[in-house]
């Protein structure tokens, strides 16, 4: 028996980025199964009625060719441009719009209705903390560069491949953490210890650690029939971290099942970190 | 006249990560102006009955302590946790729950209100690529690494400082894009011809320019008083990179106002990759 497949286009129509819509589309949509194919279609940047009346083409020669109506997420704000996109031959979801209007109400005040504010702070504060950032994370990578530590906001340590790079460039870049990562190798568990570079930053070290299974696939990836990919060097280097980890008090997760955002929100809340974007 | 200072505590309670809600949350308080003080306070993970009384206490204790009812932006999917935390006194809003039943009408399938489905994919050949990608955009980053060139997706080129680096690693982190980056210096300026490496995928390369006296301030504060770092020098070499790119025929744009996610955006637009992600 086959399954119908249903297809969907889905139009993400934004006077910004488009970030917003598409993170929101992105979760929305993933509570549907496999038999629903959606296929979206981003449309940054309409800031005007003349790119909104392309989107309204776009959309009502979809409709025609498909024979369906196409679902219209929009962040557009303008209500003349949202009400130009609105008319289009689709499904039109305004998901800012109920919200907005709920906290108007609540609070007694009303909103700007200003175009494309969450992603358009390049001169602030907060924005150069982001870019310090990511400056700081991306030079305090892999331990190459050791100074200055002690203005690092949180030093993830494990072995190699365990997933610190991708945590630490995440933490720097959505939430201006200064994410220094470290690595545990084969030296230092020979010598027993944590290494010397980051003893004195005890209170800022958080452990990932990784199924030994997992991390010879990944280290095989990269560099296949290696020593250092072998499952018993694997195992070995993971008992070994997690036992150092343990036996510092150093709080760790394991990263085997969790994406890269699931690892930074964990570290975040484990390290009672603020998000400083927020 | 003093104008009064609205508070309002804003809680963000999600099954996962939830970095939907954060986002959602972001734009549509960015609505308001700086006369309300939104308190965001994150509350991820809460994936049990047992989590979500903790939730309800807290916002019930919040309401008590502040005298006003806080905002409570929900991405729970789960009806017995999302029912849980919706007893709590605060005004309760739902960011999934109206737009997934609109699309069940629209296309007569149910939803499958499973948790945390949109950050809760490691395994899959999306997310590996993920990965490929920020290691790839790391390796490239400032012309360190010149094999492979021809595996990127796209090569950012321009000045030293004008935002490439963060951009690569954005296109890398979000959208799975392998993202290499290359400097324009003054040699290739006195030569008056691009970098000989990347006259190869001239198709690929795209360009980033930034006005001279922003460009100054930010070598500024990471060379103080150097030559580096002068107006004169800044303007040099944004002027020839400019003219380079118009002479080579290389798409560009100043990244001068412009966030991160508004580059990056604007260089997918552009150049019309795909978001490999969506």
């Amino acid at each position: 028996m086959n399954q119908e497949i249903i297809e969907r286009t889905v139009y993400l129509v934004s006077d910004s980025t488009g970030i917003t819509a598409e993170t929101f589309s992105n979760a929305v949509l993933s509570q549907f199964d496999d038999t629903i194919k959606f296929k979206q279609i981003h449309l940054p940047f309409i800031f005007s009625i003349e790119k909104a009346k392309e989107v309204v083409s776009r959309i009502n020669q979809n409709a025609l060719d498909t024979g369906n109506q196409p679902i219209v997420f929009s962040t557009l704000v303008n209500h003349e441009i949202m009400n130009t996109v609105r008319s289009a031959n689709g499904i039109f979801l305004d998901i800012f719009g109920t919200f907005v209007s709920n906290i108007e109400q609540l609070i007694g005040h009303k909103s700007n209705n200003s175009i494309g504010r969450s992603h358009n702070v390049t001169n602030t504060e907060k924005y150069r903390n982001r870019i310090d950032a990511i400056n700081f994370s991306l030079s305090h990578d892999d331990g190459q560069f050791v100074h200055q530590l002690n203005q690092a906001d949180v030093i993830l340590i494990g072995v190699s491949r365990c997933g610190k790079t991708p945590t630490s460039l995440y933490l720097a870049m959505q939430y201006a953490i200064k994410a220094a990562n470290f690595p545990l190798t084969p030296d230092d568990f020979e010598r027993n210890t944590l290494p010397s570079t980051i003893i004195p930053y005890k209170n800022k070290l958080f452990g990932l650690s990784i199924h030994p299974e997992r991390l010879s696939e990944v280290r095989n990836e990269r560099r296949p029939n290696s020593s250092y990919s072998t499952i018993e060097q694997c195992r070995y280097e993971v008992t070994e971290s997690e036992k150092m980890m343990r036996r510092d008090g150093i709080p760790w997760l394991s990263t085997t099942t969790k994406s890269i955002e699931e690892i930074a929100t964990t570290v975040l809340q484990e390290i009672g970190l603020n998000r400083r974007l927020a």
